[in-house]
Order: C-alpha cells, then sequence, then structure tokens
C-alpha cells in the first residue's frame, strides 16, 4: 500500500464502477490511496489483516463500500481507531435503504461516518477533509474544489437565465 | 462450551431479558447451549476465536442477537460454515427494522437464517428444528412442542366461546 | 420426490428464473432435491398432502420461494416441524418487502428462516449447511465452496490492483 | 356457528380486547356471528375444517384478524370464495405495517379486503355492508349508523364552536 | 349505466391500461359493469351524483381506483353504504405505498376494502364474491375459476417436473 | 364564520389538542379564524357546503387538519381554488407517515400545501405569511414573531454556555 | 429578477426538465417568475443574497426544488417570510422520499409549503393560489384551469365509455 | 471558543439532554470543546457567523445535532471545509428516520458524516478519532477507550455465564 493515505476497500469487483468516483475524486486532489477488494464475510481474515497492517503502513482513513447487509465498514471499524467511513451502494432490491441503516446505525463506541447511498465522491471528499486538518496543501485544494463547484452552479444559473430569455424574447 | 449444541451470543447483556426467552426454549426441550456476550465490533476477535472453537468443540448451530446495525450473525457466518441464525432486536430508534434488514439481507454465499424481531422464542425453535434432523428424541419433543400449542389455542378459544355465550345468555 | 433431502417449492413458475439459482447450487453441491410450482392459496390441499408425504419419504428441509404476501414458506411450516427456509421474491410494486416481512415475522412457535430479497443461492446454502450437520462429505463441499469464494474475492483484488497499476503507470 | 352470517376468527385471544370492537360493531347492527380463535399457523387443520363448515352452515363473509405476518386472512380465502376481510393488528414492533402488506399483498386470483391497522369497527362496517346488500333492515341500520356518525360529527362541531365563543368572549 | 351490477371508477384515464384487468375479470365471470373516469378532487361534483345515482339504479359495488394520494374510493364511500372497493396503482414515485395506504387507513365508520397495489383482478374478483353470495350462478362461475387456477398451478408444476427431468436425464 | 380570513376545519374532536396550537398561534398574531370540527367522510355534504360559502364569506385560507388516511385537505381542495393547508397527525399506528403521503402526494391540478407531521404551529404560521402578503401590518407581527424565535435561540444558547462554563468552573 | 412575482430555485441544472414545468404552469397563467439555479450548499451566501433582494424587488412567494437532502427551500425560508413551496424531486436512490421528509418535517416557526414528490405543476398552482388572493384576474384563469381540468376528465369518460360501448356491441 | 477543537452546534436546546453524551465524551477523552444553540432555520446569519470565526479559531470538527428536517449539521457544512459530523435526533413523529435521511443524502461536493440516530457517543468518537489523527495522546486515549469497551463486555460475559451457572445448578 506504500504511502497511501488512505485506504478504498469494497465488497465486490462489481462495485467498481460507482466507487470508481471516490477513486477519480483523490486522484483529482492528489491524496494518494489504495483501492481494494475485500470482503467482510468471504475474506475475513485478509480484512483483518489489511486493516491492521494499513494502519502501521500508513493508512489515515478508510473508506469501505458495500451494498445490502454492508457489515463492511463496521467490520474495518472493529480492527482500527482511525476514522472509516461508510458508502452504502444501491445494489439490492431495496434500494440501498439496507446498506444504509447497517452502515448509519453503529452501536455506542464503533462509529462509522456514513456518506449518502452511492455517495462516491462524498466519500473522498469527507476522507480528503480529514486529512487536509494536517495538512495545508490539501486544504487549499479542498479550497478551490469548493470554489469550482461554486463557479459550476454560477454558470448553470447563467446558461438557465440566457436560454430562458431566450426562450421568451 | 463443554458439550453444548447451540450457541446463543449476543451482542450486549442488555438484550438478556429478551434474549432469556431462547435459553428458555432451549431449557425446556433439552437442548445444551452456551450462551455468551460478545461483541462483533468491540471484542472481534475473541468472537472469531469462540466461533471456530466452538465449532470444534461441536457447537451444531449458532443464534446470534443484536440490535441496530446487527452485524453479529453476519460477522459469525464469516467464520464458520454451520447454520447461523439472526435474532434481530428492537433496541433503536427505528424499532428493529434497521436490524432485520442487516441481518437478512447478506450477500450471496453466507447466509444468515433471519427470524422475526424480538422473535427469540423462533430463534430457538428454529435452532432445535435443525438439530433434530439428527436427534429422534429432540423431533419427538418438537411435535408434543406443537401439539402443546394447539391445544393452547383450543382452549383459547372454548374459553373465548364460553365467555361470548355467557355474555349473550 | 425419489431420495430428495431438500424441497424447494415456488408459488409460481414465474419465479423460476430465480429459484433455479437455488437448484443451481444445489446441483454444484450434489444435494439431491425436488422442485415444484404449489401455491398456498390456489392449492392449498395439495401443498398440505405435499408438505406431510415428502417429510415421510426423506425430504429435511423445505425452501418456500415466493413474492408479495407470501405466506408459502409460512403455510409449509404450519405442516411439519422441519425447518422452513424463506425465500422473498421481488416480485411486487414494493421491492420485494412486504414479502420479506411476511416470511420473517412470523409468530411465536413457528418460525421461517428467512433469507434476502431474492437470495436464491444463500436459500440453498442455507439449506446445505443443514444438511451438513450430519453428511460430512456435503460439509466438505462447502468448505470448498467457501474458500472459492474467498479465491474469488482474491482475484477480484489483484485484478484491480492490476488495471489502477496500469492506470497509474 | 348455528345461524351466524359472519365469523370473526382471530389468530390468538391476545386480540380480543381489539377485536372485540368489531364484534360490539355486530351486536349494534343485529348481525348474528361466530367469534372464534384459531391459528393459521398453530391450527392448520382446524382452521381448514372451520372454514369449510362454517361456508356449508350459511357464514356469508369472514374476518381474519391478526399481528405479525398474518396469514389467517389469507389462508382463509384459500379454502373459500366467500369475502375475507383482514384486519391487520398492531402486535409486532412494526406496528402492524407486517401485518398490512401481509394482508393487503394477496397474490392474484385470491383477495383479502384489508381494512385499517386497528380497524376492527371498520372490518365489522364492511362486512355488514356486504350482507346488507340483501338484508334491507340491515341497509337501514347502517343508514342509520351513518346519520348518527355525522349527528356525532355535528355535535362535536357546536361543541367546539361553543367553547371557542366562550373562551374568546 | 343500464343494470350494471358493479361500477369500476378510475380518477384518470392513464389508469385504464391496469384498471382493463378488472373489467376483463368482469366479462369473463360475465358481471355487467359500468366503467368510468372520475377525479375525487377535479370533478368532486359528479362523481357525488353518479356514486348517489348509481346505487339508486342497482349497482352494488363499487371499485375505486386511484394512484398517489388516491382519495377516490374513500370519497365514493362517504356517499354510499354500499361496499367500495380499494384499488391502489402504482403511478407514483413511492410505488404505490402512498395510495395503499390512503385506501386502506381509512377512519372508523367508513371503510374501504383494499386490495393488493396494481391488483386489478382481485378488486374485480372480490367483487365477485360479494356479489356471488346472492347469485348462485355466479357463485359457480367463482368455484370454475377457482378451479382453472389451481389446475393451472398443476399444469406449472408438470411442466417444470418436465423440464427438469429432461434436464437431469 | 364572520369576517374570518382563516379557516381551520379537523376530522374529529379528538385533533383539537393539537390543532388548537394553530388557533393559539393565529390569536397571537391577530389572525382571525374560524375552527370547525367536519368529515370528510361522515359529513361530505356539510363540508362541501362550508367551504364553497367560507370562500364567499371572505375566507382566504384554509387548513385541513386530520390523522390516518387523511382525505380532509384534499377534499376541501377539491372545492376551492385557495389555497389549502394540510396538517398530518400522528394519530395512527403508522405515526403519522399515512395522513403525510396522503397530504403531501395530491394529483396534479389541486395541490396540498403540507406542513410538518403535528406540526399545527407552521401550519397557521404558514397560513399568516399567505396572509401578510397583502397585509403589511400582519407582516411586521410575523417579522417579530421570527425575532422572538431568534432571541429564543440565542437565550437558550447563553443559558447553555453559562451552565457548562459553571460546571466546568 | 424584474418584476417577478414569482421565484422559482432549483439546487441543480440537471432539475430544469422536472422543473420547467411548474415554470410552464406559470406562463400558462400569465404569472412572472424568476427561475435560478442556486445551490443551498454549494453557493450559499448567493442564495441569501438572492432570498433577500428577491423578496425586496416585489417577489411574493418562492419554490424551492431539490432533491436527496433537499435542504434548499428551508435555508430560503431561513431567510425570508413570504411563503415558500417545497417541490422534492426524485433524484436519489430513495425514490424522493428523502426529499419529501427533508421538506415537509421542518421544525415549528419556519414553515415550508411541500407538494408531491416531482409536483411541479401543483407547486406553480399552489404559488398562483396564493398570488391569486389579491390579484382577480389571475383568481379568474385559476377557476378556468381547475374548469378545463373538470373538461378533461369528463372528456376521458366519454372516450372510455364510447371505446367500451363500441367493443361491446 | 477559546481554544476549542471540536464544536457541538446543536438546533434546540431540548436536544442538550441526549447531546451531553457528546459533550461527557469529550470530557473523558479530554477533548476541548464549544457548545452551542444555533439554529439553521431561525438564527442563519448568527450561524454563519459562528462557523466561520470557529474555524479560524482552530475549530477542526463540527458536530450538528438536529430532529426533523435536520438541516443544521448540512448548513454548517455549507460553510467550512472542515469535517461535519451529523447527528439525527429522534424528535419527530417519524422516530429520528427524517433527520437520518436529511444528514446522510447530502448532494455531491457536501459530505456529511452521519452517525446513528442518538448516536450522541459516536458522533464524539468520531470527531476524537479525526482529531487524533494528529495528536498521539489521544489517539492512545482512544486505544485505551476501546480496550475498556472490551473488557466491559468481557464482565458481561462472564456475570451472564456465571448466573447462568448458578441457575442451573
Amino acid at each position: 500500500m506504500g504511502d497511501s493515505l488512505a485506504a478504498i476497500i469494497m465488497g465486490s469487483s462489481s462495485d467498481w464502477p460507482l466507487v470508481k468516483k471516490a477513486a477519480d475524486t483523490f486522484d483529482a486532489l492528489g491524496v494518494k490511496y489504495d483501492a481494494r477488494v475485500m470482503s467482510a464475510h468471504r475474506t475475513p481474515d485478509a480484512l483483518r489483516e489489511y486493516v491492521k497492517s494499513a494502519r502501521a503502513a500508513g493508512v489515515k482513513v478508510f473508506i469501505g463500500a458495500a451494498g445490502k447487509a454492508a457489515h463492511l465498514p463496521g467490520v474495518i471499524a472493529s480492527y482500527t481507531s482511525a476514522p472509516v467511513i461508510g458508502l452504502p451502494i444501491k445494489s439490492s432490491a431495496l434500494d440501498g435503504m439496507d446498506a444504509l441503516l447497517s452502515m448509519a446505525q453503529m452501536p455506542p463506541g464503533v462509529p462509522v461516518a456514513t456518506v449518502a447511498i452511492d455517495g462516491a465522491e462524498n466519500a473522498a471528499l469527507l476522507a480528503a477533509q480529514i486529512l487536509a486538518l494536517s495538512d495545508s496543501a490539501l486544504s487549499d485544494k479542498l479550497e478551490r474544489h469548493r470554489q469550482s463547484m461554486a463557479r459550476a452552479v454560477e454558470k448553470s444559473d447563467m446558461d438557465l437565465r440566457s436560454s430562458l430569455h431566450g426562450e421568451k424574447t
């Protein structure tokens, strides 16, 4: 895992098309990360080993992405005191509500920081916000990212107004 | 765990008043069991050791009782191929719906046999049904239990009819 | 039903494409099973006869697959003390939530072992886990199945890492 | 069951305090009924016999009251073509939502006429509306019941206006 | 409305493709019906007039089909003591759950007999069951319909067994 | 209804303890209102007459408060083009979710302005905001109400800080 | 914003295809409006400025359209005492239920008038109903709109009857 | 706010009894914090000023606690790039589900790290985990906290086994 500061773990490679947005966000912000496929239920021992060694190797924040029963981030959190972010995935009949509850409703003592269903970008942004507390360059990048989001909204606004004005005239 | 055939594991001792009905059901049927407090998140290593050694010591079926995110039976199931019964407990703001989904919606490959919210008696009965497949004495006890349930319904029916008849006459 | 150890009953032949995964899992594990279309509401007497005779003929575990009100496994369980597995099917407007609740929320005394919505593979695996308690060959097959699942996850993990490494280099 | 036109069947005598409102409504309207405790899961054969013989003895409409998985009215409906009314009872952790779905979501071919959770009075009124189609005396009573409901609302309205006027003056 | 015994009222003509199955069921059973598009909210006065005159003209049972807030059957029921069947339609973002609750949860005194979401066939069958109480020819047709449903299930069962046997041999 | 500008209609006098907060809010703001008990289902004709005459008599905005199926505000809206505010009441097993959906999910063409479950104060405030658009004195009162809410939050904040400071010193 | 009486604010330009129906409804009724893209979370300061200046410039009613967490109308309402209409959009995994609750469940003191999920037309109609209280020309247009809706229902009714009659003859 | 590293903001002082557990957790871990009552809707400008100045004064992580629509943490997050933790409170008819969705379902770009409904202790622990990434003393305290939780589970386990052994002997 080299010098990664964040680890993205997903329960199945079928989650990758969605989870990739988290990786892309890390790439855009210059956050080094390790992306892995590991299952809380199918490879529990490998997951345990990975979490413990990743923490020792310098990983500061974990993202666990899973659908359905979605125990992955909770199991990660049982092995480390580093912040664990839960990314619930809409991969079931229940539209991700099962995964959302299974992550958010963690018992006292072992929190999982849960983001929106399919909110891969936000999972990475939250991780970056956490890392930025001791990394001013990353903090600046987050600030610029926020400003570029604002500008995108402003541009949408202008485009809409132009198009409406055009329609009306 | 001696010669226990079933293990009841609960995530917190506060679940015991509810879970005790499972133990009572085992007692009534003469099923030897081990009852333990172990947490998937607070004592993950102890849980792993217990599941592996219990299976080796002759435990044939596990009941995992938990509320909220309720990962316990799923984590048990990640360590054994023995049947694992999930007993969702209504210990949260969401009336146990979170626990129910977190147990029932397990991913392909690692099933949890989920019973009703707060269905402690049924968790034990299901375990007994499984054990009875190779224990004809237990099978007979289950049959008698079923007959006594039927008689209880019939008695309720007679009582109601008597009371209604009395009211009307 | 010959020498079947498991019976798969579905409420409608339209459920077969989904339920077939349970049959395939049994085939892969060498579990002999009987697959039937029977309705708790349209053919109640035939269902009753079947459950009683199947049990007598050696069937040890039942899987009831149904959508919507999904009374099938509960009705099966009313006729036998053998373990009954409920497989809720997403065939309704409510995405299978109605079927899940209708199976899991069985009253005290008559449990149904409920698996995930559309979790056909898990229904069969749970049945196999139950049968394997007195069949060491099947137990070995389940262990190998579990190991092959682990290897599949590990392969996915390696593939992802290769592809990411490739992308980055 | 004598000359009863309606049968009220409840899954457990613990439902009686709620179900009694249905019986009271029948008493008030002069509808003869039989009230029974019978379980779809614990006394399936007795239930089957009862439904078939009740229909033969002149019962024209059935009310099945149950909580949780609440298969009772659906099972009644599997044995008769007479109208079956489902009365879902709030006896579970899920506030009766499980019972409501389990009754309303019946598959094509076997309807259950579902009323509100704990809507015992409405179950009886619906049965009476059905019976009144061929009983003009009952039809008149229903009309008077409706008028008395309207007058009760009007009285509440007058009381509120008086009290408010009093407060304000 | 001629000599119709049942009235099917839908809130919007866009519901017709679904509601048509109720009409088809009536046609198959020889039940005369009137099918109308009327809105509780857009044409409240016309609806009121229709319900009152239909009842006078001999209509014995009403089906109200609607989606979303789905007040239609409740409003029908406010104008008549005849049985009113509510058919909730999945026409909203919420998959018909809003319509189901809006029909089933009617207040004491004014029941709506609610069937499954999109359960058009069952709405008509329930109406026919009610009408059959005083129409033995219709009662016989319902019995035959039930038998043909049973035979269809039996045929599905045989087809599945043949196909499985073929696969295995 | 005299010179009332707003009408509060509730389906049952049992709703008054909750609905009274709307009346109190109107009293505090000096908004004249008429408060009535009328049922969409039990007194449909009286409701229709009232809505039509109230509008003619100068009522500009209606509040319909109801629980369960909660058709009241929708039925009011079917008789007037004045704004209708829906106040869902938690009077059922389902905690008011049924009432909320039954009000919010109105079909295109006939809106109901829905506020929070049991949000009686907000129903009145929304009505006052609407009336204040053409009543600058009321507009000033709303502004002062808003400022006094802000001051109440500020006072709570100061109290908490004082108490915490005291605890710590 | 010129002489606009209503402002439509959406959180993202991707909402425009849905929100456009609100704009079209305003156009049809001759209500002048300003349509803007502004985000409660990405451009909070711009939103605050806009709401305050729009109110000063004569905007009387705001529509806030958003999906998911959907804070937009609540944040608008924190800056103005003018009526704010919330239009929840189905843009998330949860079919708009999250947006509906996030708008309807506003705390005491700051109401949001919530309409149906994706109910863009109703959001505009509600705004027009509010504006029509002091604009009799608009009031007339609303009345005509209501009559044309009624005629459309009547036409659908006639078409259905013709087609049914044709089918039967 | 002196040298606080964390800020706990609640929407209403009525939330304090629940939120106090977060403060107690910070006290136990020696984390300096500022606890405030501020409302996203009633005091939006004060909230904005506070968030901006707190960040400048050294606050590194925010906890926003709120019930019902629960916009508070989302609004905080709109003013800062520091991590914001959302603590949904069960203060509404809907048991906190509304608050949970309103926090977790934040749109892309502005995450809120959501913990369990009423999970005040976990909100503080998550904040401490974040702060501990650059504070090894705090990291040690978290590790000891985790060990003491494990010991508490082990003690519960021993107590249960003793009591069961006692019962049985």
